[in-house]
């Protein structure tokens, strides 16, 4: 018997007909005599619904009172998943994110969490329960309702199966599993058995959209073994694996790429300690996310050129406070550009392996395509490139590195 | 400085733009200098809907589970009511009934209020805020979400004005007031501008759909000053007063009725001590409330016959339970009828003035209606008719009494 936590996402529970499905599913593992917490997102559309209510009123709505309207949105799916399962005969019970306090700290519409109380979650799994938890959603020491972002729900299936030291935390999606690339870019793209932990850091990190990356450092961080599969099919998926050694023998596991990047550079600030710092402490006190970030010493010795990148949603913000810096600075001049995408290999192979770098940027050079950034990491070499690029580059490299090939 | 409680039904918020206008109502009342708490409803519509998506899955849907899926209509408005007070730059906080512990039994779907913890809500309207609270929603010891059934929103209001201790608590609906009779059977009715709270608790408990009788128990019991009034209209409404003495010296108030009752009938019951226990025991226990009840002993001086009235979707389930109970005491037949309405006159004159009864009966005689039950308490005279006099009964006793003239 085994304590296995399963997550579906909006698009699987979007309909009374899917969520019936998705009863079905828990109820078959159930029976196999294991027991099942299960994390549910909204019913797909029902947050945008929400959010739209929201901006009739308010164009930036009120931060607290955007989550109060947001989480109700899993809490109709935990009611209408654990309906579900009873009629199927499975004694099921819903819990709001409060309810098992899912404790989070204080920044509303993106908050993380801190602490699980699986206490009453597991005294219902030894009533021979199921137990149904929204995702996404928590509260903070003062009892308000808080929201983990888009996304989130994985990420609430990881700490509750973090929590409780479950066996397995299921991600169900409308993938089968992690491919070698974005099938949609690369039809020849193949899906992984297993990928490693780092890598599929590295993967969901740059904009593979099948995990969301903090789920993945929450499962990393407590030894959480996750697994990617269809809610639509049977069948094995990705298993995300702390092992090096079973992994395929490949060097490169995957292209991860990213169409969301903009890039910023604040040209000739002057050459002092802390200039790293001045620059981007108010982009994270205004809870910007910087990915990449570059520095380099001017031709003249004496200033810097600082670039790094955001979310594109963030660019016009970054690009505002960017420039109240360069004033308080003194720095020469500000340039952006939203119109870059970011491409990347991924492997631990690539560690023991020279000369990947190099063949990468062969395979960039021969198509013609223009590399503006560059930054390494020991799994992982990512470029910046035009955006018109994105296709074109994915390709390239997909075929230079035989990633449509099974390396076995 | 007044400390007020309003309360807006589902129609005063079934939309964007009705928000909009509860905001700016509220905010006027703010800006007078008083202090506000808002307590409102789903939007119209929303409990229906999120029922039926429920009964897609169950027919009779898990209780604890509809509580977690209804419980969301309130969540939705208190989010949306509190941006909208926020963009008229009004300060505004919303809150769950778990998040101001509203306390309530264990009975999902009709659970009963038994405290509130005032602090949290103390200490925001200390600060200059509005407080927005979901109505009809509470939480259970063991920390799961309860509903108080249809009509709920307005004894949340009432238990948070009593444990406030407010001023006065305001019940805007669609009516602009108490009427002597339902306007729409009888269109010479006339808007009361005071009513006693004895004279509203028999109007409210014989179907008058104002204001929800729990309500009304809940503001005489603990005194709290209640007043109906129209959230589309400006008005005084109608006052609930404590007063005799100040109400208009009509000896009737109103005639008040009720269409949606059923009445059983066991017939030749052994008659022994403990007899009324043992036919109503086994139907309060399935939680269905009794209304009128009458045994008289039958010819034979041996056994005894029993009736009582229930609410009509009560009906079905209260045939069954009467047969088992028949069949258990040696009872000679259960017989019962849910074509029938109830009418009563109410009114605290009726006290000190005799004569009322024998008017009432008079009046109905004349228009050839029989009474097939009567029952009377010290304000108010009832009689149970065939359905179909309904209308007739009502416009014949408005008449006899007067009710169409000011009394002043």
């Amino acid at each position: 018997m085994a304590l296995i936590v399963q997550k579906y996402g909006g698009t699987s529970v979007g309909s009374i007909e899917r969520i019936q499905a998705v009863a079905e599913r828990v109820k078959r593992w159930r029976d196999r005599g294991h027991q099942l917490v299960v994390v549910v997102s909204a019913m797909s559309g029902e947050t945008d619904r929400l959010i739209k209510l929201a901006k009739q009123i308010q164009p930036r709505p009120d931060p607290r009172e955007l989550d109060v309207l947001l989480s109700t949105g899993e809490q109709v799916t935990i009611a209408l998943v654990s309906m579900a399962l009873t009629a199927l005969g499975c004694p099921a019970r819903s819990y709001t994110g409060a309810q098992v306090h899912i404790l989070t700290d204080n920044v509303h519409n993106k908050a993380r969490i801190r602490d699980i109380d699986a206490a009453r979650v597991r005294a219902d799994l030894d009533a021979g329960r199921v137990v149904v938890v929204a995702g996404f959603q928590g509260v903070n020491e003062q009892g308000d309702i808080t929201t983990l972002g888009r996304g989130g729900s994985d990420t609430s299936a990881v700490a509750i199966a973090a929590a409780l030291k479950a066996d397995e935390c299921q991600i169900y999606t409308d993938v089968d599993g992690v491919y070698t690339t974005d099938p949609r870019v690369e039809p020849r793209a193949r899906k992984l058995d297993r990928i490693t932990f780092e890598e599929m850091l590295e993967m969901a990190s740059l904009g593979s959209k099948v995990l969301q990356i903090r789920s993945v450092e929450f499962a990393g961080k407590y030894r959480v073994p996750l697994r990617v599969l269809s809610s639509f099919d049977e069948g094995e998926g990705t298993l995300i694996t702390f092992e090096d050694n079973d992994v395929e023998d490949a060097k490169i596991s995957g292209i991860a790429f990213n169409r969301d990047e903009a890039k910023l550079t604040i040209l000739g600030v002057p050459d002092q300690p802390g200039v790293a710092y001045q620059i981007l402490g108010p982009i994270a006190e205004a809870n910007i996310e910087v990915d990449m970030i570059i520095q380099n010493v001017a031709p003249d010795g004496k200033t810097t050129d600082f670039t790094f990148t955001v979310h594109r949603n963030d660019y016009p913000q970054s690009l505002e406070i960017l420039r109240k810096t360069a004033h308080n600075l003194g720095a020469r001049e500000v340039t952006g550009d939203d119109n870059i995408v970011k491409i990347s290999l991924v492997g631990v192979g690539m560690r023991s392996h020279a000369g990947i770098a190099s063949r990468m940027f062969a395979a960039l050079a021969k198509e013609g395509i223009n590399i503006r950034m560059i930054s390494t990491s020991e799994i992982k070499i990512s470029v910046v490139v035009d955006e018109k690029y994105l296709e074109l580059g994915v390709r390239a490299l997909h075929a230079a590195f035989g990633l449509d090939r099974l390396s076995s």
